[in-house]
């Protein structure tokens, strides 16, 4: 009978494991284990797993394909207790949000007759553990496949056979890639999010703030609500990449600032905002814009084409600006200036 | 026949003219009127008002109550336009982003017997314009009153009485009061939101980005999709308030990069990301902190809980850590450092 170990079963392990079991793959076992008491038959009384099993080591043997959905930090060590146990060119992967460790972690600890391929569910929510999990999760969402430089193609195409059984997308990539990639659309809105949400509910005004935060607020730091062990070990194994993302976002701030600041330029300002709507929607449509095949300064037929509606839109716009800069200027000049400096 | 008029017929005056309606008053008349050619048609076959008026002030005529819901930079013409045919002790009210601008505006152009209160429903969504309007939209929502010193305390509970009809809940403050708290709830995510998202978009490697973007990044970014007549007007009313918050979010930022980088210290980045944790979901508990008494350095009630809350958690997950730690800093001997520095 062939056996698929689960190893954690949170969130991610338990939806793998109730989407893995919603597919009905013929005489299919699926054995699993969490290192928390009480998880694993848990996990078994939801429907997540067949069997439950209590050591790591234990979960893999006879296990052609091993997943290892355990915090980042926790899979070096999964990695040690179960290297002993492994079935002979068994398929293990990982569900980690960062890949590079972890593929050094499988490449200094699996045996050479394993095949390692890291894989990454872009899917989750901010509520943790078994009970939150869905065996929908993953539908319509990318998966990331990193293949160790060792694992065989056949042992690659049985991850992508899975992951699209269990309704996702498989987007192959480079590990060192993955992380840099996933620091900008991922790891740096989770660090935004967070700063955002200490920097304003820090304020002792923040009781009156709270009451008239809206649904904007509420999105906008979301993932300020991540499992904070989660957030920590991504920024522990993805730090190069975050810092520097960080610090390209500082200069954005710094940029969008003067546009602010700049008095004598709010058509600039107006445009950068209408930059930024006109690229978001696009992005909802599904219609990122596909670079040229110059990947220098060169503007790319997308943003031409992007340039041209913005400036459609801001011609018009300019022209409206201007006279009610002019009334605002004349009115202005009735007032003191600096009058309601900001707190 | 009692009269509301409303002027400006987009998301927020239609969704207004909607509820309004809904609420069954009896005789009422609402009549509207749009400066765009064909929408308040629209929003008469709706049913968002009754008649259709061509110019602002014929729509004041009559009206004991005036609803200005045009973009703010246009609240001002609108004023002038207005205020021949307000009739004696109307209350007249707005529904813009900010409110001091408004407030100095109505003092300057406004008869000295009209009432003006002003107001600012905190609701919306990314799609603007009559189609997009319903009659939900305030439901549940904040509803910022900020009245003029001349105001009446009838003109106020009239407006108070409205807000409570369209569902939504009166918060009375300050007009720079207003301004200054929105900069921090509002107006700072929705600049965060259009900077991460046109960082990250402006990439050359977006096309690449986007396909890995999850639901995080889409929730992040989604104020970043706002009209942006409505990004410019209101950066422009509220520029030094949100000024202010954009340098203590650089602060923010920074402190968090610090956290990242300091190798020594991962249980302080942790304590960070937990903190944020655990205030955000006390405020999706509704239940923000109260500030004590003491509103310096001493730690408040709620905070010193906060503390205890969290520290529980990090005492269990550092002795964790520290093995983890070790575990790691022997293997990082094994590799050259800085190998997988970020783009």
């Amino acid at each position: 009978m062939p056996r698929i170990a689960i190893i954690g079963l949170g969130l991610i392990g338990g939806s793998l494991g109730l989407a893995l079991k919603r597919a009905e793959l013929p005489n299919l076992e699926i054995a699993g284990h969490d290192r928390e008491r009480g998880v694993a038959s848990r996990a078994k009384k939801l429907g997540a797993i067949d069997v439950e099993v209590r050591h790591p080591a234990d979960t893999a043997a006879g296990a052609s394909v091993v997943i290892i959905a355990t915090p980042i930090l926790q899979i070096r060590q999964v990695m040690e207790d179960l290297a002993p146990g492994l079935g002979k060119g068994a398929l293990v992967t990982d569900t980690a949000s960062t890949k590079r460790d972890v593929l050094a972690w499988a490449d200094e600890l699996l045996p050479d007759d394993a095949n390692f391929v890291g894989g990454h569910p872009i899917a989750g929510k901010e509520i943790a553990g078994i009970d939150a999990a869905e065996a929908s999760l993953f539908e319509g969402r990318p998966w990331a496949v990193s293949p160790s430089l060792g694992a065989s193609v056949p042992a690659i195409q049985t991850l992508e056979h899975l992951i699209r059984l269990v309704g996702a997308r498989p987007v192959t990539i480079d590990a060192a890639e993955h992380d840099s990639y996933l620091a900008a659309v991922s790891h740096l809105p989770l660090v935004t999010a967070t700063a955002l949400f200490s920097l304003v509910s820090g304020s002792h005004a923040w009781p009156e703030l709270a009451a008239l935060a809206g649904s904007g607020f509420r999105d906008t730091t979301r993932l300020a609500s991540t499992n904070p062990d989660l957030s920590h070990d991504i920024s522990l194994t993805n730090r190069e990449a975050l810092v520097h993302w960080l610090d390209r976002l500082g200069a954005e701030l710094q940029r969008i600032r003067q546009l602010i600041q700049d008095e004598e330029h709010p058509d600039e300002m107006l445009a950068a905002f209408a930059e930024a709507k006109t690229a978001r929607d696009a992005f909802l449509d599904e219609l990122p814009r596909k670079p040229g095949p110059d990947q220098g300064e060169t503007k790319t037929a997308g943003e031409h084409m992007m340039t041209l509606m913005v400036g459609e839109y801001l011609v018009k716009r300019t022209k409206e600006l201007d006279e009610i800069m002019k009334a605002r200027a004349a009115h202005d000049e009735d007032r003191p200036r600096g009058a309601g400096k900001g707190r």
